[in-house]
C-alpha cells in the first residue's frame, strides 16, 4: 500500500489549469474566492487537444454535502456494513437494488415539506427523473411493481438530499441509508416488535449501548390533533411543527402553530398538554387511557390498543429498557400510518448553546445569500436509526391494492461518526490493505539484473494459491526501499530471492513487523514455498475477532 | 423468504391511481401507450392528503435503462463482487467511494464523442454537476484533490451513460464498474502487466475461459496516423473511426474517414494495411519493426520498444494465450495515454446477421423518433472488461504535475450475463436467504394461545447467538402453514415448541428438507438448544465451496 494522504483536505481548493474550456459558474456559496470564466459551461468543442494558451480556475472539490471516503475510515465503514448485513440476514432478510433515480413522479407527494430536497436530473430529452431520497419509496415501488405479497428486505445505499450539511456531525447531501423492511400481511404489531428488536440489535452490534428509541403511534397523534380540534386538513402541518420539539422549546412551537399554521390558541394548548408526556410504554398508556378527551376518539383508541399488544411482544425480546413512549415524537415523512419510533444519543441533540453559536457562525461565517457553508458547529448528529409503519404507500403505486410495511433505516455516516470518535485509539492497528507477503530480491554486483521477472515468477505462484501477495514495481530495487515497501503494505511475510539463492532452488523467508531486522529469516525449498507461506500464515490468524471487528463492536 | 415474484415483469406496466398531481410527460419513445395529463410536472401542493375525485395514468416502471435487482440475480451478483473484491485485495488494493456526481467541469473534455451520454443534474441553485460516467475520472481527481503519490486502488460503483440500453446483452444507461488502477511512478510496463495479469486472472476467477484480451498501445497507433499523413488535430477523430472496426467492416469506417471526417482517401488507405494487422505481440511487433514507414516516427517506435518489455512480463506471468495484439484496438475515450486493452468473448460480437435483425427491428419497433427501445436483438454484449495507461489524466487536475496511472474496468452486468446464462441449472440450489432456524409452535384445543411470545423469546435466543432465525408473524398458526413458511425461508432446522413439551422444558428439533415428513425430530432440553443447534449446523457445513461460490466459479 503505497499512498499518502494530506491530513487536511482543503474544501476550497482551488487549481489553476491549462485548459480551453470555460469553467461553469462556481458555487458562490461554497467558494467565494472562486472566478468563474463564464456563467454556463460551453459544450465541449474538441476532446482531447487542448490549448496551453488559456489559463483557468478549476475548482477541485467534491461537490458541497459529499466526500471522498478512503483510507481507515473506508475499511471502518465496509465493517459497519458488515456488522448491519449479518443482522439482517440473521433476520431472514434477502437484499435487493434500485436504480439511484426513479421516474420523479414516482416521489411526488411522499415526503411532505421535505419534497422541495429532492435532487432532479436534468430533461436531457426523455423521461423526467429524480434522485431517490430515501430507500422506503423505491422500494414500495418496487413491492407494488413486482407484485410481491411479502418480503423482509435489506438495502445498504446512498440517498441524496439537498439539506444544509453538518459534515462532521454525519449530515450529508450524499448519504448511505441500511434499511430493513417487512412487507405482508400479519398479526398487529409482530413484525414491528421485530423491527424494534433489529433496532436494538443493530445498535448495540455496533457497540452503541447508551441510546433511547423514541416511540409514538401515528393514530393516537392523529387522534390528539383530531381531539383537540385541528381540521382533517391540517393535521400533518400540525404535526410537522410537533415534530420540532427535539430541537425547538415548547413555546416556538406554539407559536409556528398559531402564527405560521393558522390554530387557535386553546387548541395548541391543548396539544401541548399531550406532547409533553413521555416515559415507558406502560406509563404513557395509563395516561392516554385516564384521558376523557380521547376516550371517543376511534383513531387514538385504536391505537392505544395497538400499543398494549406492542408492550407484551417487547417484554418477550427484552428491549423494553431502551424504549420510550414520547408523544412528541411525530417524524416529518407523510406516509407512516402506525409506529413511529426513532433512537437518539447523547450526540444526537445539539449543543446546549446551540443557538448563541448559530449566531456567530451566521455572523462570521455566511456567504452571500446568509446561509452558512457547514452548520456542524450549532447541530447535533440527530437520530442515528428511524422508521415507522407505513401501511398505504405501495397502495399508492398499485390502484389502492396495498400491502403494509414495516421498517428501520440506519444512518451509517452518524453511526460512523460515533464509532470513529469513540476507536481514536483503535485506530492504529488498522491497515486499509490485507496484503500478506511481499516478494523482494537481493543481490548486487556485476550482472545483477534485479531478479525483476524471478519475482513476478513467484508473485503468481503465490496468488493462484489466493495470497494477497506484492511486490515493488522496481527493474533494481534496493533492500531498504523493498523492506520500506513490505512494511507500508502491512505484510507479515517476506520471500526473498537471494542473487545466488534462488538459481539454486532456495527461497528466504523472513517474518515481518517484529524489529529484528538482524534475524537472517530461514532458507526453504522453493518447491515448499507455498506450504510453509500458509503454515506461517495461520499461526499469525489467531482465532476470534480480528481487529476491524473488535473496533466496530466496540471491544 | 416469503416473498413472490411475477416471472415477468412488464417494462410498461401502466397502473391508474388516485391522486391529484399530475403526473409528469411519459418518454413517448418507451410508452407510446400512456397517457400523460400535463406536459410538466405541477409542483407538490400539500402532501398527505389527496383528492380522490382524480385519477390520472400512472406509469410504474424504473427510467429507460435501469432496472431492479432481486432474489437469485442479487446473489449472484453478489458473488461476481466478492470474488473480484478478493481479486483485488490479493494485488494489494484499497478501496475507496467517490460521490455518484462530481462537478460538472470535472467531467468535461474527458471522453470525446461520448460527452454527450452524460446526465446532467437540474440547476437547482449552487452548483453545476453531473452523474459520474466512469470511475477513471473520479479516481484521477481524488488522486490529485489529496495530491497521493502512489495507491492501488480499487472502486466498485455504479456508473451513468445516456445511451441506448440493450438490457438483455447487460447493455444498461446505470450499471456497475469493477475497476482496478495503479497510480504513481515506476518502471515502464511493470504495473501494466501486473493490470493485464489481474484481468485475466479476474475472468478465469469467473469461470470464463475463453476469452481475449486484445492490445495496442495509443504511441504506436498515434504514429501511424502521423506516418500515414494524418494532422495531429484529427487524430482522435480518425482514431474514433478505427475504434469501430470491430463492429464494422473496414469499408465502413473507410468511409467516415473519408466523408465524415474529411481525410484524403490515400491516407485512409494506408491507415487500413496497419489496422487490419493482428497476432501475438512478438509477432506483429515484427511487422511493426520491418514497417519503413514508421522507422523514423519517434512516438511509434518509443511504442513498439515499449511491447518489446511488455512481452517479456506477461511471460513471466504465463498470461500470452490470452492476449492478442491487434493494431485496430483504438478505444473511444481520450485519456488514454499508453498501452490499451478489452477483453472479448464469442459473446462480445453482435449476430451475424446484425444488420438485417436491426432494420427488422427499426421496421417493427422504433417508436415516433425512430429509435428502438432495446437493441438487444441486434448487438452482441461487448468487451467485458476493459482500460489502458492515462498518464495525463491526474495532471489536468494538479496543474501538470501529473502522477502516471493505468487500470482495468470489469463490467459486472455484462459478466453477470454470461454466468447466469450459463448457471440456469445450478440456480435451483441457490437460495436468496441464509436462514438456519425457524422456530414453530405446535398446539391446540383448549387454552392453546399460538406460544408465541414463547416463539419469541426462544428466537431472540437464537438471535443472541448469531444463529440466523425466523418465525412465523401470526400469533397462532397451523402446523402446515409453519412447516411451509420453514421450507421458503431455507432453514435448515425447526425448533418446535410443544404444547405440553415446552412448558415441560423442552423443545423438539427436526432437520428440515429431507422428505420425512413423518419423522418427528429429536427432544431435548431447552437449555441445551444453543449447543445442539450450532452443532447441527456445523454438521451441515461440509468444507469446501458454498453453492454460490461453486456457480460464480463455474465449477
Amino acid at each position: 500500500m503505497f499512498h499518502r494522504l494530506s491530513t487536511n483536505i482543503s474544501r476550497s481548493l482551488i487549481r489553476t489549469m491549462s485548459t480551453a474550456i470555460p469553467v461553469a459558474a462556481a458555487d458562490a456559496a461554497v467558494v467565494p474566492q472562486a472566478k468563474a470564466a463564464s456563467a454556463t459551461p460551453s459544450s465541449d468543442k474538441k476532446g482531447g487537444k487542448k490549448s496551453k494558451k488559456q489559463e483557468q480556475q478549476f475548482l477541485l472539490k467534491t461537490p458541497k454535502g459529499t466526500k471522498d471516503w478512503s483510507d481507515k475510515d473506508m475499511v471502518i465503514r465496509e465493517g459497519v456494513f458488515n456488522s448491519l448485513t449479518d443482522l439482517f440476514k440473521r433476520h431472514g432478510g434477502v437484499t435487493i437494488d434500485t436504480p439511484v433515480f426513479e421516474l420523479r413522479e414516482i416521489l411526488t407527494g411522499k415526503y411532505g415539506e421535505d419534497s422541495k430536497l429532492i435532487y432532479n436530473l436534468e430533461d436531457q430529452g426523455g423521461e423526467l427523473t429524480s434522485l431517490r431520497y430515501d430507500l422506503t419509496v423505491p422500494f414500495a415501488r418496487f413491492v407494488a411493481s413486482n407484485s410481491i405479497s411479502s418480503i423482509k428486505r435489506f438495502h445498504i445505499a446512498k440517498v441524496y438530499r439537498r439539506d444544509q450539511p453538518a459534515m462532521t456531525k454525519g449530515r450529508m447531501r450524499e448519504f448511505y441509508q441500511c434499511d430493513f423492511d417487512i412487507a405482508g400481511n400479519y398479526d398487529i404489531m409482530v413484525p414491528d416488535s421485530e423491527i424494534l428488536n433489529i433496532l436494538c440489535e443493530g445498535l448495540t452490534g455496533l457497540g452503541i449501548n447508551d441510546f433511547k428509541v423514541k416511540l409514538n403511534h401515528r393514530k393516537i397523534l392523529d387522534g390528539i390533533f383530531e381531539a383537540c380540534g385541528v381540521k382533517e386538513e391540517d393535521v400533518r402541518k400540525v404535526s410537522s411543527a410537533v415534530d420540532k420539539l427535539d430541537k425547538a422549546p415548547w413555546e416556538a412551537v406554539k407559536k409556528e402553530m398559531v402564527v405560521e399554521k393558522g390554530q387557535p390558541e386553546e387548541v395548541a394548548d391543548k396539544i401541548g398538554e399531550f406532547v409533553k408526556v413521555n416515559g415507558t410504554i406502560r406509563e404513557v398508556l395509563e395516561v392516554l387511557k385516564a384521558s376523557e378527551l380521547l376516550s371517543t376518539n376511534k383513531s387514538a383508541q385504536q391505537g392505544i390498543e395497538e400499543m398494549g399488544v406492542l408492550a407484551d411482544y417487547v417484554d418477550a425480546f427484552d428491549i423494553n429498557n431502551f424504549l420510550r413512549f414520547d408523544l412528541s415524537l411525530a417524524r416529518g415523512l407523510d406516509y407512516y400510518t402506525g409506529l413511529i419510533y426513532e433512537a437518539v444519543t447523547e450526540a444526537s441533540a445539539p449543543p446546549a448553546n446551540a443557538s448563541e453559536l448559530k449566531e456567530k457562525a451566521q455572523k462570521e461565517k455566511a456567504s452571500k445569500d446568509g446561509e452558512v457553508e457547514d452548520a456542524s458547529e450549532y447541530v447535533g448528529v440527530g437520530s442515528i436509526a428511524a422508521g415507522g409503519r407505513y401501511d398505504n404507500l405501495v397502495g399508492m403505486f398499485s390502484n389502492g391494492k396495498s400491502i403494509p410495511c414495516v421498517g428501520i433505516s440506519f444512518g451509517i455516516e452518524r453511526l460512523f461518526s460515533i464509532i470513529k470518535a469513540r476507536a481514536a485509539k483503535g485506530l492504529e492497528n488498522i491497515s486499509p490493505t490485507q496484503t500478506e507477503v511481499y516478494v523482494m530480491a537481493f543481490g548486487g554486483g556485476e550482472g545483477w539484473n534485479g531478479f525483476l521477472k524471478e519475482r513476478m515468477t513467484v508473485t503468481k505462484k503465490l496468488w493462484e494459491a489466493g495470497i494477497n501477495t506484492e511486490y515493488l514495481f522496481k527493474s533494481k530495487a534496493n533492500i531498504r526501499k523493498q523492506f520500506d515497501a513490505a512494511e507500508k503494505s502491512g505484510a507479515k511475510i517476506a520471500v526473498i530471492l537471494g542473487k545466488e539463492e534462488y538459481p539454486a532452488g532456495k527461497l528466504r523467508i523472513k517474518v515481518l513487523g517484529q524489529g529484528e531486522d538482524s534475524d537472517e529469516g530461514e532458507l526453504i525449498n522453493t518447491d515448499d514455498l507455498l506450504s510453509y507461506v500458509n503454515q506461517k500464515l495461520e499461526s499469525f490468524n489467531q482465532d476470534g475477532l480480528d481487529e476491524i471487528s473488535r473496533l466496530v463492536k466496540g471491544l
